[in-house]
């Protein structure tokens, strides 16, 4: 918006804050704060409602780093939940993907983040000393580094083995391979040769 | 989401509220209620409390049909627009662009649409009756229907033109041409020819 006022502060300073919210840029977060204000009763009061709520109750979850209303989560409270398997991720939105592609009845352990020496990450700025305490606590027979694909994933991935190699817990992780509904033309090589070299049985 | 229960209830109704907002999706606003919550402080609290806000104070112009935080809007109570000259939209998100742009110092009047039998939206569903009331009032002397230039816009334009066949005021609309930095071969041929038609000295 130019410094001309066009509307009135409380508006403009909406106008702002949307456009800091991912997905939103400054023109789309005047479209959504317009729409917001022609919904008033239906979203806008809604939103507002929920967002103070999620922002006086939301934690994190001192034993998992999951984000939750209760702390411990529901995942790490869940008494139907196999407790011998533990599956890494880096971050919560990849506990999230996980989980809606309900898979696996396990529990989870978030890093929040990965080794990246460039950017000041160190192992001290992971949660991979509490991982460690639970793997030493025992009952954990399998964990799965479920990292990203890419080299600091790897990294991580390759630390983390190294730091639990005196525990007797099997250390697995993702397959790599071709992507349901992908199509080989558009696939990277490494991908296809991954895919190649870990073929299966027609 | 799936039905399965991930994070608390507070976080999936966010979810869902946050998935209405214009620009986002359900996958977008899920990164987006994950980004609010690592940035509570700086973000989710700060726009809980914007959205409080402009939901108990804004409002709709009672004379141009503007979003304001005050009625009369800014624009209708500033001394130092042109009494004289008034602009026609179709909604507010076109006031807005028109007052970034900020080339007239003018007053507006918000349709709040554009007549379209099919969709059900007739003379009586716009602000046109007050509009001519305005027009009726007198010391307008220039009408500016910067209506889109779709059918129906142009119809609405139209319409309007009939409605103020009575008054003593110029109508006028926007020109149609090439946009500034357009490229012509991307352009359709209607706002070629109407760019040839309109040509200027160079």
């Amino acid at each position: 918006m130019s410094d001309k006022r066009i509307a009135g502060p409380e508006i403009e300073r909406l106008i702002q804050l949307l456009a800091k919210v991912p997905g939103l840029g400054p023109r789309s977060a005047r479209r959504a704060a317009l729409h917001m204000i022609k919904k008033k009763e239906q979203l806008m009061a809604p939103l507002a409602a929920a967002l103070t709520e999620a922002s006086e109750k939301v934690t994190v979850c001192s034993i998992c780093g999951n984000v939750d209303t209760v702390d411990p989560c529901s995942i790490c409270s869940d008494p139907r939940r196999d407790p011998s398997l533990l599956i890494v991720v880096e971050d919560v939105s990849d506990l999230w993907a996980l989980e809606r592609a309900s898979v696996m009845n396990a529990r989870y352990h978030v890093l929040g983040g990965t080794l990246s020496p460039l950017d000041g990450v160190g192992p001290d700025d992971l949660n991979i000393k509490s991982l460690v305490d639970r793997v030493a606590a025992g009952g954990i027979t399998e964990l799965i580094l479920a990292v990203n694909a890419t080299v600091e994933g790897q990294t991580t991935a390759h630390y983390i083995t190294d730091q639990l190699a005196d525990f007797d817990v099997r250390i697995t992780r993702l397959a790599h391979g071709v992507p349901v509904g992908g199509e080989l033309d558009y696939l990277d090589e490494g991908t296809l040769s991954a895919a190649l070299r870990a073929r299966t049985q027609f």
